[in-house]
């Protein structure tokens, strides 16, 4: 099956993959476009996972991750703070590193309720808080920071950003042109209001990134490793991914499965399975590609 | 630590005891209401447990469960739907049999996505249908069809309603008086527009319970079994609880846990550290009690 040329291969997938690897993997698997995590970036080195980045071809989609910065003014908030600098930077170091079309997309994940608080609504406000803070520096550096909703089952302990309601809301609030939002499927599929949220996303310039997995059950003993490649699961990609090209996206469409299976694999096996998967469950109701 | 006029326990709570177990622990921690499940009533015949209750001088919180209405049309549906009427007959049978200040509550869980399908917005839209079907049946006998929107990450394989907005939604849509919601810790503490729908469905006169328990991270590899104790976890029960409060709801509260370590206690030791845990964590922040 030939990759559809949306596709991103997000780093995730193949966990076990260094950068090289990861890139090698991606290009020989055919896909034209990649998103990347900041500790195997880390590993190789910023300057030259950017050549090996600019080297392969491929456009780069996503940057993941910033955020978690729920907890309340100190040391170690400003530290999370300076680390989400450095991933602004790093977001349009490998953007520009990219081939055309690559997004300097930076996913944000909100973080959890600090240990000992139940202060969800506080640790809520202080995101927003942190949000307002670096949307001026991640304009000034052409990045996005782009608001992960994360399905509600992790709103204590990873992302107190549970909707892209609550998402869109905050973008609002902040007014920032920076600021923008994924719509990932195993993360919004069950939101009743996913439709209109989506579609306002979309009016509001806000959709900066479509991330496609599947959800299954029973849940596997760690909740982290619950995700499928599309078609494996319930999710409706029919209905999603219309309502995405509805909104005006355009852009890449990543797959990010994190699953104990798919990692055992072989990296060019896993790709492979991916394209498979995309093909068949998700591009066929994706619009007209813009990209060559 | 004297119960609270308000608290009630659900049966689930302690869910090996039978019925009259049940009612002996529920009475001897003195406590003065009672949540029933339909399989304990079963067993102990619907008349006997009408009986018991009476005898008991125990208020009837709720009966649980109805629903469980997301098939297609068919012999299956039928069936389903004629169970929801006889749980609708239990329900007036026992509240009847209960003290004054019971309720004539039918829990109602949606029921899942049906096997081999992935269409989410079909099975909303039969549980709809069937809640409409229901409703007036309901309404002549005095019964309360009190959907539960369940946390999200039921929404596959019990619960198509996931929120309470969505759960209001359906009700204004139905548009009968006896069609309630019960706002239950548990599902609904991650939700952003908790507050506002509390209040929503306070003015709609549609809170028909307030159930809690806690929410604590990591989740057991049985999600159904992660439920604790008041305070075991990171849910504000000071904020949920005073928003419940300013809705105007002013009724039983039921503690409804269900979690292994718990079930393993004596009856009236389960019932006791209920007694405590809703002493420490819930009650103070309830308004005037308004039963005896």
């Amino acid at each position: 099956m030939n990759p559809h040329p949306r596709l991103s291969i997000n780093q995730a997938t193949i966990k076990h993959a260094s950068l090289r690897e990861a890139i090698d993997a991606t290009v020989r698997q055919g896909v034209q476009s990649i998103g990347l995590w900041r500790e195997p970036v880390a590993k190789a080195g910023l300057a030259e996972s950017a050549r090996m980045l600019a080297d392969s071809g491929l456009r780069f989609s996503s940057h993941c991750r910033g955020g978690f910065a729920t907890m309340p003014e100190g040391p170690e908030r400003r530290a999370a703070l300076d680390d989400n600098r450095r991933a602004i930077d790093e977001t349009a170091t490998l953007a520009a590193a990219g081939a055309d079309g690559s997004s300097a997309s930076l996913i944000i994940v909100a973080g959890g309720i600090p240990e000992g608080s139940r202060d969800l609504v506080g640790a809520r406000g202080r995101l927003e808080e942190a949000i307002a803070e670096l949307a001026p520096e991640a304009h000034a550096a052409g990045v996005t920071l782009v608001l992960e909703p994360l399905h509600p089952m992790y709103a204590s302990d990873r992302a107190v950003l549970s909707t892209l309601k609550q998402a869109l809301d905050l973008a609002d609030r902040v007014g920032s042109p920076a600021v923008g939002v994924v719509v990932d499927s195993f993360h919004v599929w069950w939101d009743p209001d996913a439709e209109e949220q989506i579609a306002r996303a979309g009016r509001d310039r806000r959709i900066a990134s479509y991330q496609v997995c599947d959800w299954a059950t029973p849940l596997p003993a760690d909740v982290l490793l619950s995700r499928h490649l599309p078609g494996a699961g319930v999710i409706d990609f029919a209905r999603l991914t219309t309502w995405v090209n509805d909104a005006g996206y355009t852009g890449d469409v990543e797959v990010e499965v994190f699953n104990a299976e798919l990692w055992a694999k072989g990296f060019d096996e896993a790709v492979a399975d991916t394209v498979t998967a995309f093909g068949e469950h998700v591009s066929t109701h994706l619009a007209v590609p813009v990209h060559g």
